[in-house]
């Protein structure tokens, strides 16, 4: 006889692997389909969707819950089971049917309406449509989670526990040290040379670094795959089927191996999950903001930091003759650290990059409070770029129709970034704490630590820690931007001459 | 309000697009997916082969099905798509639950205990399983159509209306006339030279003369792929998403280059389904048997003829000028259209080809009849192998063992590859007598006329005509071996100077 709770895992992993199906299907669709089978693609994903949300909504599911609720006894592992299918299933069965289909129909047009306008530079042409789904949102937030402000429940889909109470005075730190760091580094007469990252560099050269620089930090390829893509992105369908993409000009190289380095954290993030159980909830990663802090403790931490230059300089060196020959490590280090600020999120460095999503964030928490009108947006983005990085976007393009995520009604996303570039640098301080010896070892070429080290204390837990406790496990502090602000700090007046 | 048939439609729709989904999986599967999520892959595949099954025995669509027979006034298209949803429900609810899971159970257990037996050449650790998918099978069949000999049943999963009491027959006169022919050729002291097609051919020129004449054949890379995979095949999601594959060895270029030949005769009937309704099944290929007589249509009538040789002679010669420069077309077209046999069924060539086949079908018939006992294959197979190529594999790796198709259960399977081959040169007659000028056209490049005529006359019709009747009213005649003979004594008496 099945007992309830193995009943319960058989429907998890049955949701879990056609949720890997759909993942195999997005990545297809990003990397390799063809361009006609666009409509018959959209077709097969929703009908997939429906398939998953049909599943997660069987009221069998509910009564199963109900009678685990009365149950106990159970370890760890289970309980974290039980907790996800029940927050899983409360999410799906709050919000009205018709609620829900408005939302995937708007997203869905949503999309198309934000591509067009974008490229027009037509902010009113998405205007009302943004102004609708964020009335859905507010909507659907008071089904999900009356008991929290409307902006709240949308954070929480992302970063499970962050609410503005938590959020807000973090971003208040953040921009009150890090508005005058960006106008001193503007300030500074300083500059890194970068003339030797501008070149010609073939493509075949660029993917035979990224991909042995990738797998020496430690992906596993025959349980991966590195691709080609419009936007880079870590996706897959598995632990043992994770697939990164990258992008590639071949007039910079630097932007695409980083992006390789960012995804393959995120990569390890999937690949080393635990061992046991990994087609159920608590095995799968925990959060967005800790899954960025993932992806950029590789990218930031250590490929830029000045123990990864020095060892990586002589392969980039024999990739790229023409270029490196007469390059040293600490002209490397340099370079690849410029911080200056710029119109758009996905190009900012780790100093500005803050103040992008401190922005959105801001916008987003006053449409969800009302004190933001939608008509006002592309002024109000306008006089806070001018304030936080002294730039001003010359168009909307450039400006606030620049991302895709308010078009698929993705509110309350954009804090994840940075908390994430905040877990990392706590993160970071721990390791050289644990680890005094780390810089030696990058440079000597052993990457093991480090993968081992966040395997252990970060991928194998999946989600049997709440975020605020995992991070206060693995650094006995809690969500801390101090020592951000004291890793950026020291690393940025250092390299721009500030003292 | 939804009529019973708009309400089939949407169930029938939604089926297909898993199926597609279903579709892409195994694409991945073998083209692309890393060797380490094999297991995870089996898995999502497991629960979306059982999602659809769900849905395809859901007896809320039995009663839909019930209550459209005693509607009626539908159009032939509908009418079609009804014919196919009952037979397809009926199919899948006649069988009991432990019947089908037991298939599915041996038939994967089969793959693997089959490819250990081959690799070891023991057909005696085969045997047991294939005694009992055969007599699963068996039972299968009595409840499917208990109306029909059990083998029967069996061949009309994959060639509808295929009987042995129709098959059997034509076999017969093909055995009565290809082995004299296959002997006559032995004899023949005319070799075709072929030296010239032995060589290394870089695998990048292949690929690009494959892609070049596959495009030029009329296969639409908007809406389809080619890449490579250990056995060459045509699969996909939807018509605008057809994805055909090949192998390379650099050593021989021709295997690769007439199987993608073959895989686009495939694709082009995928990609010119009818235009409407194309997630219904009554746009679907209509049998295994005209499937394949659209890839040997391309494949043999046209790209081993003498006009396309001629054709493309040309660009073959520029591709690979070492071994072209000195070669005519009349040595092309008899070196592609050598006759042998051989051990191997997929490396036979058209006339030796059917004489694999017709072996295959009088065992399976033995061993569904009973008059074949499992423990004899090995030796059976070599003496029919004796009497009708006149060779004796050496063992029976190279022998009863070659063929996957047993361990996955798929009796009744092999006659569709001579049906299809008997189809394809019926078309061709008719084409021929319709369009007189074909092999000028040809030789001047235009392969639009063959594929407007096969799209016309084969794609578009989808299912709505029964294979009998669509025969007969392309060709105004029934199954006809002696077309199919007349074909190949006429060229292959010419190629070795028979007279």
């Amino acid at each position: 006889m099945e007992t309830n709770y193995q009943k319960l895992e058989r429907r998890l992993e049955e949701t879990s692997r056609l949720g890997g199906i759909m993942g195999i299907l997005h990545w297809d669709q990003e990397v390799i389909m063809p361009s006609g089978a666009a409509e018959s693609r959209a077709r097969q994903m929703g009908v997939l969707a429906g398939t998953i949300h049909e599943k997660s909504t069987d009221p069998k599911l509910g009564k199963l819950l109900d009678a685990l609720d009365k149950e106990n006894s159970f370890n760890a592992f289970e309980e974290c089971n039980i907790r996800e299918a029940r927050r899983e299933y409360d999410m799906e069965t709050k919000v009205p049917k018709d609620l829900v289909m408005k939302l995937a129909e708007l997203s869905s047009k949503g999309h198309q309406v934000w591509v067009k306008a974008r490229s027009e530079n037509k902010f009113s042409d998405f205007a009302p449509l943004l102004k609708q789904l964020v009335e859905l949102k507010k909507r659907w937030a008071e089904y999900v989670s009356p008991e929290l402000p409307s902006y709240d429940a949308n954070i929480d889909l992302y970063e499970r526990g962050g609410t503005m109470a938590k959020i807000t005075p973090v971003f208040e730190t953040l921009k009150s040290e890090l508005i005058p760091l960006i106008r001193d580094i503007q300030k500074s007469d300083y500059k890194p040379k970068t003339s030797f990252l501008s070149g010609n560099f073939p493509v075949e050269k660029q993917e035979g670094l990224g991909r042995r620089i990738s797998e020496e930090i430690g992906f596993a390829f025959d349980r991966g795959r590195m691709d080609i893509s419009v936007h880079p992105f870590c996706g897959g369908s598995h632990p043992t089927d994770v697939r990164i993409t990258t992008r590639y000009r071949t007039d910079n190289f630097i932007e695409s191996l980083y992006a390789v380095i960012h995804e393959t954290g995120h990569g390890l993030y999937e690949q080393g999950r635990m061992k046991v159980g990994r087609d159920l909830p608590a095995s799968e990663a925990l959060s967005m903001g800790i899954h960025e802090s993932q992806s950029l403790f590789w990218e930031r931490m250590i490929a830029q930091g000045p123990a990864f230059c020095k060892s990586y300089l002589p392969l980039i060196a024999e990739t790229f003759p023409e270029n490196f020959n007469a390059v040293s490590s600490d002209q490397l280090y340099e370079a690849v650290n410029v911080s200056e600020p710029s119109y758009i999120r996905v190009e900012a460095d780790e100093v500005t990059y803050p103040m992008h999503v401190i922005l959105r964030y801001e916008i987003e928490k006053g449409l969800f409070d009302g004190s933001v009108e939608i008509n006002t947006l592309p002024e109000l983005w306008n006089s806070k770029m001018k304030e936080y990085l002294g730039v001003e976007p010359p168009s909307d393009t450039l400006g606030v129709l620049q991302d895709t995520h308010w078009s698929g009604a993705a509110f309350g996303y954009f804090p994840s970034y940075t908390l994430g570039a905040i877990y990392a640098s706590q993160f970071y301080k721990t390791l050289l704490q644990e680890k005094p010896d780390l810089g030696n070892e990058i440079e000597s070429g052993n990457l093991a630590t480090i993968r081992q080290w966040l395997n252990q204390e970060i991928h194998e837990k999946g989600r049997l820690l709440s975020v605020a406790n995992l991070v206060k496990q693995v650094t006995g502090d809690d969500l801390n931007p101090t020592i951000f602000l004291d890793y950026l700090k020291k690393k940025y007046r250092k390299i721009y001459r500030l003292n």
